[in-house]
């Protein structure tokens, strides 16, 4: 009998110098795929040695987490990039975190990109191109973790590209199977026992649940999680504990 | 009868956004490699896009060009970091430059560091093993170009990277083969006939040779001109026809 | 019998350490105003204090010259601020620019927005009342200089604050007095003699002259002229040659 | 009978975008006075005056506190400014401050120099003299806040400016007079109690109270608290606490 498996990635290395963001020690015991920026919106050449060396040594898998190059907006403004000017940063990004990676003993193993980056990957096909285009032009064999039934998702794989599909554990979808926007009451979900059997069921469902509890068929590769303060651990903590619990073991991605 | 060569490199790729700085046209119709900024004291992911696309179309080397996170000094001062800092910083950059090069249809061939960190890497031996350390840990095939008689080039060598050696066309050597300051009168050669007069005399005698003219003998295969200013775009185009004249053929390092 | 004054003014300090831009020192000798950037898109405390002292020895007035924080941009993308935000950028640079000028003996004489910024003051009136909140809580009795029939004009004058109407020498006008884009053929005047001529009428009229040659009636306190390239700095050169010539007096905003 | 008075100062507003150091709302009810980064090694726009509008509303006096341009390293590392270099970027970061204030509703009482630009005020002439020079260019009626004992206290006196004299609460001193490095044990007092017993003594002998005991005679006007952790914040509650106990009246610099 097969075992199934699936993937907890969360952002990590967003501290930069002596600013401290997330709860690192904490997040990576509980997953096993980290996305480390890459020094544009968070992280820096000293943060980003340390987690790509704890991630090792706890078994943790790492990912390139590219942002705009806005550190004082943390990477969740959109920036006035042109999609040319996306691939560029995105391949810069990409080939420094894989260069830290290296020099730290770990390997980069998959590409996710960050905060306002990433949503334009997935409501935006000219910047899912250009996400596509950058990781094709640095290394052709390297996956992408795309939003389930984003552009980047369907435009990745059209491309030959290897993609990982993500949903969240702490966000509301909407009937289309966006996300809820954050400025909308709901967007976030706060309750972990609820986020977490509502994972379970999107799991077991191979579907995401929307806000009126509507199954949307996709892929599900990962669950996003979050490490931004006490509440948020504890709902990546209740999920990795009910995924087990039902009988999904949990693997970094391959 | 053997062809004897020997590679011309220029620092390239340093505009910044609007800001241009340096003939990169003329000088890469002149060098057979370009160290590339890799956007910590000059060059952008656009400009090292442009700057390697171009390189590539005219058949020139590139080597990543790392330097102290310092664009307001323009890497040449010393910045407080230390060596196991140094270390990530020159890691980052030439991950991203590597994936810059390889985006661009080009490839990383060498690793030279910029300015500040560049002077460090000749009389700091702690700042030339971290430059070692740090290739070393990201790709242990990538060759190094350190100052001939440098600590960089020794211990480098030690190390078991390829290292290249590199004397100066437009700057005066001491008696002890260090770089006559910047402060001093005479550090710079300003008379391109004298200064490419100089090189062939270098080149043939395989030695440096000291303001007063003594010949210190060392290994050379690759001379550093400059291109920031209609002069020195001069010395470094008349220096690569007197070696030509000389019988001396121009070819980038492999 | 009155003479007819106006002033000329050009975006000056705009360098960046080791990055030249535009001929401060020509543009110096033929404005009689410098609008000089506040260290967010261009400009440092060096450069900054080298203008307000040069500008002084030279009788030339200071303006204090915000844009969005973009260097590699050069403040010419709009940056994802809310008014609120932009308030707060132009107070701080504001600030630093009138603390720079006291230093260096010089005052700042006026505000102007730079760039992507300043186009916005034109065309967004959340933006203009934005400028004006700025500069009223930093100095109510700091005038500021406004393009002629903008929003901040208007919202400036409304507020009780002194304001400056601006024309362009080398830029083409809509029928409705805004600015061809660049983007659009014959957005800039490249021949000098016919730029300054226009100026020229344009001033004896009081009116901005648009392409198809139909007067708008306006305010007209100043002529913006550019000194970025050898082309820019003939203009600005004719404009004050032809101005002089039709008995037009040079002289600063007071 | 008169009251003794003295001013209670703390490092705030060094938050950043969406990272926050410090517990800024703690500190705001426990110091009289508040040291405000300026943006270049901490603080941004909207930080400054969120910082502002808070102190002003709860009667806190604020002074701007600028420091090296270098977020990444907090302002705590020594960067290679020469002293004419620190007068601007002093003279920059107390405009952009004093600005600020005002836009706020506040207004700028004093000028301290932070992390690294404070030691070396402390024990380097030239830099001391360089940042007398930087507010005397900006505003020669602001006062400077000095370390006790300091070459600023004494450079900063002889040229006339008002200077106010600080001790630390936390930090233990060498028998000359200095604070004991960091890198030394019992550099920085842990015990709320024992911290506050000793700023008691030392207020009331109007001496430094060195590590062995020993009472260095000077002048004190105010004296700093940290509020970086929860630690630090109770040595603050506490020395205000047991200053008003000992009948010592906590009171803005005038």
């Amino acid at each position: 009998m097969s075992t199934r498996t699936i993937d907890l990635n969360a952002d990590l290395g967003e501290s930069f110098g002596a600013y401290t963001i997330g709860d690192d020690a904490a997040m990576l015991d509980i997953v096993t795929s980290a996305n480390v920026a890459c020094g544009f919106h968070g992280g820096d050449p000293e943060v980003m040695n340390a987690t790509f060396r704890v991630a090792r040594e706890k078994g943790v898998a790492v990912g390139a987490h590219p942002g705009f190059p806005d550190l004082w907006g943390f990477g969740r403004r959109i920036m006035p990039f042109s999609p040319a000017e996306i691939e560029r940063i995105v391949a810069y990004q990409v080939g420094a975190a894989t260069a830290m990676a290296t020099y730290a003993g770990h390997r980069v193993a998959y590409v996710k990109t960050h905060g306002a980056l990433g949503n334009l990957t997935e409501r935006d096909p000219a910047v899912a191109q250009a996400v596509v285009n950058a990781v094709k032009g640095v290394d052709p064999n390297l996956p992408i973790l795309a939003i389930a039934l984003s552009h980047l998702e369907r435009i990745g794989r059209d491309s030959g590209l290897t993609v990982f599909s993500e949903i969240f554990a702490d966000r509301a979808y909407t009937e289309d199977g966006h996300l809820v926007s954050r400025k909308e009451p709901g967007a976030v979900l706060h309750d972990a026992e609820f986020a977490a059997d509502r994972v379970v069921r999107m799991v077991n469902a191979g579907a995401i649940e929307t806000i009126s509890g509507r199954l949307l068929p996709t892929r599900i590769d990962t669950i996003c999680v979050h490490g931004d303060n006490a509440e948020s651990v504890d709902v990546a903590r209740t999920v990795r504990a009910k995924l087990e619990a039902a009988g999904i073991a949990l693997r970094a991605l391959t």
